[in-house]
């Protein structure tokens, strides 16, 4: 089960055949855990470097500043990796305080019913954001 | 940036082209993210109807039914899906305190060093259990 990744100090993600690494943003205070996306090489060492959360796109194939449209960008406290390094863990304050672009705090915001495969329930239906307005159309 | 899954009571959780999806375990009480594995079909529909964690091992190519080796189990006090479907999050209780294969409870135990983009500083050290006592070598 171990391999040499899980108790080194060296830091070296394991990035998928596509380059992506999968990365989880958590509120660093309430720890609510606020979207999954994916970084390749380039988004994760400019988080590193900058202190603010840069994904990758896959539907777009390019770099997503997170925030350059809404303004909702994340500061990123910290950025931990988890045993195998196939996975990093941001902790973040979330600017606007939603992360979703529903305009709700958090992408998680049904669960399934208890008993159910089919149905979902809502959980947050609270918008801090109008996504009409913050995303507009490009066409 | 909207589709039609975003606002559904429908569950129709999306597999990847290698028919899995993300799943991350959050401790029900604390918040720690314990883990973040795999599921297919098969895996998920058994967590949901049983309310303990089974995941898919790539590595092993077939469900991995979480605690099966170990004894620690998780039982699943909700599963969450996010806003594009692609992700479900397990809150759970872990049975023995530890999720991770190297014996501590989590599988984030390290962090980047502030600047660093090479070293990373462990932030936690604690095994709750023997990983080569737990995980017998078939050999």
């Amino acid at each position: 089960m171990s391999s040499a990744c899980d108790e080194t100090s060296y830091f070296t993600p394991r990035f998928n055949e596509a380059g992506l690494i999968t990365a989880i943003a958590q509120d660093a205070e309430t720890r609510e855990i606020l979207m999954v996306a994916y970084m390749n090489e380039e988004a994760l060492r400019e988080t590193a470097r900058t202190g603010r959360a840069v994904y990758y796109s896959r539907s777009r194939q390019k770099l997503w500043r997170k925030g350059e449209e809404s303004g909702n960008y994340q500061e990123v406290r910290e950025i931990r990796i988890d045993c195998d390094q196939d996975c990093v863990l941001l902790l973040v304050e979330q600017k606007g305080g939603a992360a979703c672009h529903t305009g709700r705090k958090a992408c998680f915001y049904r669960r399934l019913k208890s008993g159910s495969m089919e149905e979902l329930e809502f959980i947050d239906q609270t918008r801090l954001f109008d996504p009409a307005a913050v995303y507009k159309k490009k066409t």
